[in-house]
């Protein structure tokens, strides 16, 4: 039920999923707004969470709601991943509360991966918005989780982790960045972890990290303003290129460009995860369309089938008691 | 002396805007290493902070560097308002210490311009790196000093100031955004402050408001994200551009290329702007060509000839005593 484009471009995109990817897709939702639904079970919700209701009240209120129902699912056991497009805090919500936090999670993080057309994987970017508020500890606990995904879901063998921060020099930020930064280098997220120091907004693009921590507030802001930055200046060549002038001559370029577009189009990198709850949550974009449904569905199935979530529990250093 | 081309294209530029700007431009370096200064007087000063220095450290113990000899220079009325490409931490402080703040400002800010190609004035950003830690009294006389700033540079009429988060609701952020929010909604940058709330990452170019107010870790992050996603698209359109097979069809592209290209370069924005010192600071950047300079130091002229700072020092509310 979640999304702009909810539920057409949804169902569509489940339908398709369910026929190419021979993968076992449920709908939840209310059964008489899901248009065709073709062969696909539908699970009844009788109740929406909407893209501008707020997140804890809704889960709270609306406990037949789509989300709220997918949610216990997973719990339950009578399905292995919920994907939604819809109300990103609401999406998280539901999953927290029904699946609940991973053994010794302090708090689930957002990871979202960041295309990077010079190599064959991305960089993964966490807390990219369920926590405005961080400790040192919960951005620890990020670079394990999101080494880990970064390893399971791009099988980089040994994912170098880096903190987002305004300078290289570990002086550098917030005393949340110092303390996390003394933390990593002191070896906090484990033998395992390959922390290679701080990082800053102009390198996300230099394929110095593949996984890049900070808190929910500052990786939400970096996260759209690098989407906000991109898609601006695509639509300004868009609108030079269909000039009549030029239009004919542009053509020749399209077979060159459409490369570096599609590498860059949030439609195809199949979502964001939610990492440190009890099970696979992926956080489609809100515009998504039919053919970021089947990723983001095919990238649920994927990683449940391979465990993602024991591995996170596994790669989690535990907290002090809180 | 400082700068990734200096001491060349800083002194080309210098001159440039001396002979062209009719604009009584000062040399502050060492004299033996400055190349053609052509007419300009040249200040002896036998330090440098370089770029990788501690600026602290550096400001402290290098007493008789260029910049901090610039700074005097300005506080002691021999200069009207000095410009560097040189390392921003160290210009900063210079101006800081040597200048000193506004009556009433509790710590300056670096104001950014960011280019917005779809009108004739950019939006301003601050602070875009000065103070990694803020209170919300800080980001009320960013506010103000930003608004300032808008209107003096760029004759904003009534300039409309934003708040940056995660979302545009009030109830968004980190408790420092919804305490700043709360106050600037309140009326606290005082009745001539048009504030229209929150924006996000994603509106940069969106042309939703003049001034973006923000702390100096998330202003610097997303400032480079913004600028290194820009150039990252550029370079990749530029080597896609260059291609044989495409030569052609790109030169009959450029003339209409080159006017985003130009409204996007730092170089053309004339750097920024130190508010809340007691002189006229402006910080080109680091890779600034002689184009940049001259940009740069006219803005630093006409702005100190136009009364930016007692403009600046009239614009902010006072503080509780510190």
């Amino acid at each position: 039920m979640g999304g702009d484009k909810a539920p057409g471009e949804i169902v569509a995109g489940a339908r398709q999923a369910a026929e190419q990817g021979k993968i076992a897709v449920v709908l939840v939702g209310r059964p008489g707004e899901l248009g065709d639904t073709g062969d696909l079970p539908v699970m009844a919700a009788s109740e929406v969470i909407g893209m501008e209701d707020d997140p804890a009240h809704g889960v709270r209120r609306r406990k037949d709601s789509s989300l709220v129902r997918a949610a216990e699912a997973v719990r339950d056991g009578r399905a292995m991943a919920m994907v939604s497009a819809g109300n990103t805090g609401a999406t998280m919500a539901s999953a927290l509360l029904r699946m609940g936090r991973l053994p010794g999670v302090i708090r689930p993080a957002i990871a979202t991966p960041i295309p990077d057309p010079n190599r064959a994987w991305p960089t993964v970017l966490l807390d990219s918005g369920a926590n405005a508020e961080c400790s040192s500890q919960m951005l620890v606990q990020f670079a394990e989780m999101g080494a880990t995904y970064a390893h399971k879901r791009y099988g980089v063998e040994r994912p170098r982790v880096a903190l987002l921060s305004i300078g290289e020099e570990k002086s550098k930020g917030t005393p949340l960045v110092k303390e996390t930064h003394a933390l990593l280098a002191d070896g906090a997220g484990g033998a395992g972890l390959e922390f290679v120091g701080n990082v800053e907004g102009r390198d996300f693009f230099e394929g110095l990290a593949d996984v890049i921590v900070t808190d929910g507030f500052t990786g939400n802001v970096a996260l759209k303003t690098l989407e906000g930055s991109l898609r601006f200046l695509m639509g300004a060549l868009t609108e030079i290129l269909v000039r009549p002038e030029v239009r004919e001559t542009a053509e020749a370029l399209l077979p060159h460009l459409m490369p570096l577009a599609t590498a860059l189009d949030p439609e195809t990198t199949g979502g964001a995860m939610l990492l440190g709850v009890n099970g696979v949550c992926v956080i489609s974009h809100g515009s998504s369309t039919s053919v970021a449904v089947v990723n983001a569905i095919t990238v649920a199935h994927d990683l449940a089938v391979a465990g993602l979530v024991a591995d996170v529990a596994a790669s989690v250093s535990q907290a002090p008691a809180d």
